[in-house]
Formats: C-alpha cells, sequence, structure tokens
C-alpha cells in the first residue's frame, strides 16, 4: 500500500523511542498482553467446519472468520455457493466476534420477552441469524467470531462448532 | 441462512419446471457458459503470493480474491498485519476483478493526460492503488482480481503476480 | 471507460502468459464453467411480463434483471411508473438473484416462526416484500433473479414468473 | 410493492378532488406540462449504440439511460462486459442526465482553469469521464442522460450520440 515499508520503520522508530526512554523506564507497569487469534487458528476453523460440512453433504458454504476486534482474518466461499452466503457469513462471523456470543445465544437475549423483542437485528452489521458462533481459545480467552452460511441455520451453526472444536484441538 | 435448504429445494423445484417444459424445449438455445473462478484456484493465488512474500521477507499482509463478477472469493489476512491493510486489499482485488485491470493499469489510463486525471479514483470501490491484479485462466479467460496490501506498492503488485503464476502452475 | 480498449489489451497480455507456460500445463485441471444468464433471457423475461401486465391490464412497471452474481443485467420502466418501483424493483431481482429463492419464499423463512422473525428484511439490498422470482435455465441451474414493482404484489410475482416461463420457451 | 393498487386508488382519489374544486377551477392557471423521456425512445437510444458498436466491433458494453430527473429508465449489458462498466454506465448516465451536458463538457468546464480544477469529479454520483451525453427531445427540450461504457471512451460517447441521433430519427 506504500512507498516504504512501514512495518520495517516503524520499529526502527520505535526502538529509538523506547531507548531514549529507558531511564524512566525502570518502574513502569509491564505490558497489557491479549490473546489474539491466529491465521493459523482461523485457518483450523475452517477446516473444521468444511470436514462437518462433507460428512453431512451440506450444500455449498461462505465461512467468514473475525478477530475480537471486528476485523476480517480469514475467509472462504465453496465452489457454487449462493451469493448471498456471502453477506450472510461475514454479518453471522462479525456479529459472533464482537459480541463474544453465539448468533442464536443473542437471538434468545432479543425475543427474552416477545412482546418486546429489544431490537438488536435492527442495528446495522449485527444479526440474530443463527449460524455465527464465538471463538474462544483453550484458556478460556475469546478471540473472534466464525460465522457460516449455505446450510439450513442449525447445520450452519453445527459446522461452526465443528470448527471451533478442530482449532481447539486439532486433528494433524 | 434458512430452516429449510433452498439449494436442494430449488433444484427439485427446477427440474419440475424444466421437464413440464421439455416438449417445447427441442429448438431451445444452447445454454452460454462462462468459466469461473474456483477456491482451489483463489488458495494457489494466495499460496504463490506466501512463498514470494517469505522469500522477500515482507512485512505481514493481507491478501483478497475476487472472482470476475466483482464477488469475495477467499480472503487472507497474516498475523501482524496492519488493519488499513484489510480494506487496502478488499479494494485492489475488486478492481482488479470488475475491470480486468491491474490497479496500476488503471493508474495509468486514470493519469494518461496528467492535467486532467479522469477520477476514477474518486469512485466507490475502485482504486488506482498499485497491488491489484487481474486473474487469468490457462485460456485466457479473465477468471477475476488478486489484491494484496502490506509490503511496499511494488511487492505488493508482485506478490499478487507471484499467486497467479502459481496459480497457472503450482508446484504441488 | 479508458484512453486504450482494456478487453483487447488484456486478451493480449493473456495470451502471452498463458502461451510462456504451455509446457507445464500439460497436467493443468480442466476450467470450472457455469452457465451464465445472456440479455437475450433478461429481454424475454421482460417481454413476458410486459405481455401479463398488458393482458391484466396492471399500473406501469418497473423491471429489473440480475445475473446470479448480483449483478444488474437489464432494467426498464414503463411510461408513467412511480419513481420508488425503480427501488422496489432493483432489491426484488438483487434478492432473489443472490438466494435463489423468491422472495416470497424468503419471507416464509422470514416468518417461519412469527414469534422470531429472524430479520433478513433489515440487512441491507434483501427483501421478503413478494415480487422478486428467482430464473432457472431450462437445464435447471439458477441463473439469476428478475424484481417486478409497481402492481399489487402478487400481480408482481405472477409477472415474473410470466417473464421466467416466456424465457424457457419464448413465442418468437 | 402492495396489497392494494396505488394506481387505480389514486385515479379515483384526484377524480373525486376535482370534481369538489369544480366552481374553483374556471379561471385556474392551465397546467404546466414537462417533455419526459418515454421508455420508446430509451430503447431507441439503446439500440443506435448497439448499432455503432456492431459497426465499429467494439468490445461488449453497458447502456443505461437516465430521465432528466436523474431516475433510471433502461439498462442494458451485453454478454461478456466487463462489470465495472454496470458502474460506469450508470454514472456516465445520471452525469449527464441531472447536469443536460455531455460527461466530456462537464470535463471541459471542470478543467478550464487546469491549475484549479474545480471539483466536481470528487461529488458523489458525478463524474467528468466521457462517456455520457444529453438526451434532447425534437423540440430542444432536455429529456435525460445516456451513459455507456466498455470500449474506449471516444467510442462510448460516439455511442452514445449514435444512440440520440437514431432516437431523434429511428430507421424503423
Amino acid at each position: 500500500m506504500s512507498k516504504t515499508e512501514p512495518g520495517a520503520m516503524m520499529k526502527v522508530l520505535l526502538a529509538i523511542v523506547a531507548l531514549s526512554l529507558l531511564p524512566e523506564l525502570a518502574g513502569a507497569a509491564k505490558p497489557y498482553m491479549e490473546e489474539v487469534l491466529t491465521l493459523e487458528q482461523a485457518q483450523d476453523l475452517v477446516a473444521g467446519c468444511e470436514s462437518y460440512s462433507a460428512k453431512h453433504e451440506l450444500a455449498a458454504l461462505s465461512m467468514a472468520v473475525y478477530d475480537a476486534s471486528g476485523n476480517l482474518k480469514f475467509f472462504a466461499r465453496q465452489d457454487g455457493a449462493v451469493f448471498v452466503t456471502v453477506e450472510f457469513a461475514h454479518i453471522k462471523g462479525r456479529t459472533a466476534a464482537v459480541s463474544a456470543l453465539a448468533t442464536s445465544e443473542l437471538a434468545e437475549i432479543e425475543f427474552a420477552d416477545q412482546t418486546q423483542p429489544l431490537g438488536i437485528r435492527y442495528l446495522d452489521h449485527l444479526t440474530v441469524i443463527q449460524g455465527g458462533v464465538a471463538v474462544p481459545s483453550v484458556s478460556g480467552q475469546h478471540l473472534g467470531g466464525f460465522g457460516v452460511s449455505g446450510a439450513p441455520a442449525e447445520h450452519d451453526e453445527a459446522c461452526g462448532l465443528a470448527g471451533v472444536k478442530n482449532m481447539l484441538a486439532p486433528i494433524k
């Protein structure tokens, strides 16, 4: 995207800044770390979903993995999938990522009082349609969301959960 | 996305419709076919780009593959990539997909008369920033676009072209 | 759109790339082909709808044909149609195209559990308003969507289906 | 789009209103009429463009006709056209329709002082890219705009003008 390499340039700049601050850093707080979804984990999510789909002979799927910040990490559309699955996989995955809930769990909140649905589904870029699942790490941290579309909604969700299972203990 | 399986239901319905019309179809025109980008080809594009990136020790990348219709087919964001690369990879890939041109070729058109740039870059969802390449098939059909972001722009484009080369003759 | 002819230039470039790779291509996979909606088919859709409309003396219509990828192929607005029909015809046609379902079928999915509508109708560029129909080919492939607006919704849909019938066996 | 027929209902309502006002209307001003682009004229625009394109063996085109109010009237995408032509034909046609100028004339205004381009091309839904032409009636009224994309820009504009010529004196 640029004429220079921002990553390398930035590292040098940060090193200079850090060195200049060394005396002050002796008593500084330890850095605050967060566990972050990796590309390998995202690929394991999709691989687990693909295995489930093949086993159950589902229709062609779209699969979208978001990290917890709501940014797309990985996406794949199987050959022959109808195009609306692209939109549904994205919104399901994003919703689960930023809410740390399955979209079906969010539906339960939305309709807890059926006479007064909350209106979560009217908000931009959020959905309560089944098929988005939250992605936890082995240690229980929330890492992101995985959205699946193309099969009946229960299978979409089951695919997503098969992906999570495979990510936590991949068969390699 | 749904409670029922639209793909299967639709196929049955369409088959019924088609069969009911069979006698009238004797003189029907032959179907119009076009070659379409596959998921395997999209994965080969990304694999070729990743090899190039590893060899040249580039910064972390986002890589977006679109089919010729402008629909997302495959996307991967490498660990550590800055988030703006997501947007750049998408718009570069989409532009190359729908225009059948590299974004750098579109830049040449935009600035052919430097005193009167055309304004292509001001249109929504189009960019002339280097790093999106058109994806041809072995037989020379236009299949889609591949957008890369994260490295200096020349390397983004070289990554994309390495992807195309690998797709046309993958090392497996 | 450009000072040079991208289509022609691209074909030459692609041919050169393809030829230079020929020795390596001996084992390449066969191209993946899909049936694509033609302009003639789109015109037959609209002609069939116009006949139905004239026969039933419907109000002036807007009619929008999308291919399965969700890109507009053909559109016509009859004289005297109110302008909102432009928007309705587009969104109905697009929805049917990308979902491979009639918008009335999508409405059944949306309201399968009337106490918990899914929220499909709140998503951008999708509608469950009757009057968009899926367009199959003679061989049962999904080719796109046809959206009609201007008449009562049942007639909009009937117009769309009359278009499909005419496309599959046009009276010429 | 609705359960009732707005056109018919509206006509009855208007008739009632008009009748109730009859005594007051004796000295009322004559209605203000405007000439409006018809669907037949729009089809003649496209037919003229298609003839020009066939004669000059141009690449596949998208063609968009807008009426003077900036609303789409007619659109056709020829088989094999790259998809970006859909976007360009629309914006060119809309710009010519609402400005009553060819997009190339708007470019002359934009760049009249080359050191200080006005910035028209930065505005949403306007372009100065050649290929959109204004559509006059036989009596010289401004009726709309016709946008063409897919060929080199000079040919796009020539196609549009061939369409206008055919509309004003169609060969039938």
